[in-house]
């Protein structure tokens, strides 16, 4: 498609928020260059950032950062610059891989609730970072794989009241995923078939749906569905992001240079 | 046996609280005359109070109250009085019996967690008369038989963790349940053969026994053995009072009548 119709699509999704530019990059490594072999070259990269409409100055401070912060290097290779993750950067991109790119309802739905023996908060904080929602003090809720404390009381989940989800929603993302979803519902009506974009554009797309999931989806646990409230808009979104993502696979980066070279 | 060695080992029941006459009198119609036909007449009363060491003044003064209340009522019957539960005094014996005369780990022991929807304190407070135990703000646990409100959160339970029991004990009990252990182990040690107990004895006996049960017992919810604590004394007093309730079985009226005509 040409390439101001392809941009003019995609600024809603660019203007929802999350405009730092090295954090854009991460996702769009995570995306595209998480392999080990995986390589950017600087004109590919160039081009990517140009149609995500980062400025080239912008793209060479968000690269020195992460450079700087160890999740990235650039080594010259002849004349061009090579860009790829770290060990550090891969190891992270693929710690948060699991929870980007799940499936919709591809986990296991039982969950259980876990009581604490007091109100600790170290415990309490513990068992946040390790996926489980505050219900109310000492009570905790999350998917039944999870692990609890040795001395906790845990008990399987049973009929859900219809209370109960609401109570366990991430506080202040329900704006953000409803105006996710509006603007991924819009997208998703006017984008081409697949086949009459190129990897660039495919590899740009992808970029962005997954930077404005990622902002949101790493920002709280994932619960069974059972403890989601139907009207979540998370819900949805999460939906169309992974059917998004599967019209419209990740481009091999020789797709994305050999289409550049030819143009 | 001699009626002072009988008022001797009986002293420490007697003294261990619930000094109420009118209190005492409902533990003893409630243990000896709960049925719709029993009538105590007026010379075993007498004989019975005597024996628990009460002054005829102090049980003509609970009798009155006990009237007042509506609880027992009195008919002349030729020369002498006879005293029956009212329908009113029968209806709460009865429905304090099955409490009192539960036979330990009789009940169904399985157990569940409610959680509320909010800590609205009526709602707290119904649970707790409907014989859940607060476990925190807004949870709480109970046996599975009890019925919980329909929007509440209901779970199964589960493995009990070692801190769960004493953080359900009935406060300020633990000591007055030791107390009436300790007495009643000492008590059953002495106490000769249940043949060699008169039926005043043995009405007199079961009515401190009950008595001094039913004034804790009645305190708090019964909770299954799982959730109790192994060292928590009332449920040793619970095997007690039911062994010696079954050991010293309850006497008629009419063969305490025909002892006390014999003596």
């Amino acid at each position: 498609m040409r390439s101001e119709n392809f941009i003019r699509l995609t600024a809603r999704l660019r203007d929802l928020g999350g405009q730092r530019v090295w954090s854009l990059m991460i996702s769009l490594f995570g995306d595209l260059a998480q392999a080990e072999s995986d390589v950017i070259d600087g004109p590919v990269l160039t081009a990517i950032m140009n149609m995500l409409q980062v400025k080239p100055e912008a793209t060479r401070v968000a690269l020195h950062r992460l450079r700087n912060d160890g999740w990235v290097r650039s080594q010259k290779s002849g004349r061009i610059s090579q860009h790829s993750l770290t060990p550090k950067g891969r190891a992270e991109s693929a710690a948060a891989s699991p929870r980007i790119y799940a499936q919709p309802d591809g986990q296991d739905q039982d969950w259980r609730l876990v009581l604490l023996k007091d109100a600790a908060p170290a415990m309490q904080s513990k068992l946040i970072n390790d996926g489980f929602v505050c219900l109310t003090s000492r009570v905790f809720l999350g998917r039944k794989n999870l692990k609890a404390p040795n001395q906790a009381l845990c008990l399987a989940g049973g009929n859900v009241p219809s209370w109960l989800p609401s109570q366990l929603e991430p506080e202040g993302l329900r704006d953000e995923y409803a105006a996710l979803l509006d603007a991924l519902v819009k997208l998703a009506a006017k984008l081409p078939e697949p086949s009459r974009m190129s990897a660039l554009e495919t590899a740009v797309l992808r970029c962005l749906i997954v930077h404005n999931w990622r902002r949101l989806v790493l920002k709280h646990p994932s619960l069974p569905s059972a403890l989601v409230a139907p009207d979540w808009p998370g819900m949805a979104c999460h939906v169309l992001v992974a059917d998004m993502l599967a019209l419209f696979p990740r481009p091999t980066l020789s797709d994305i240079m050999q289409q550049q070279a030819a143009a």
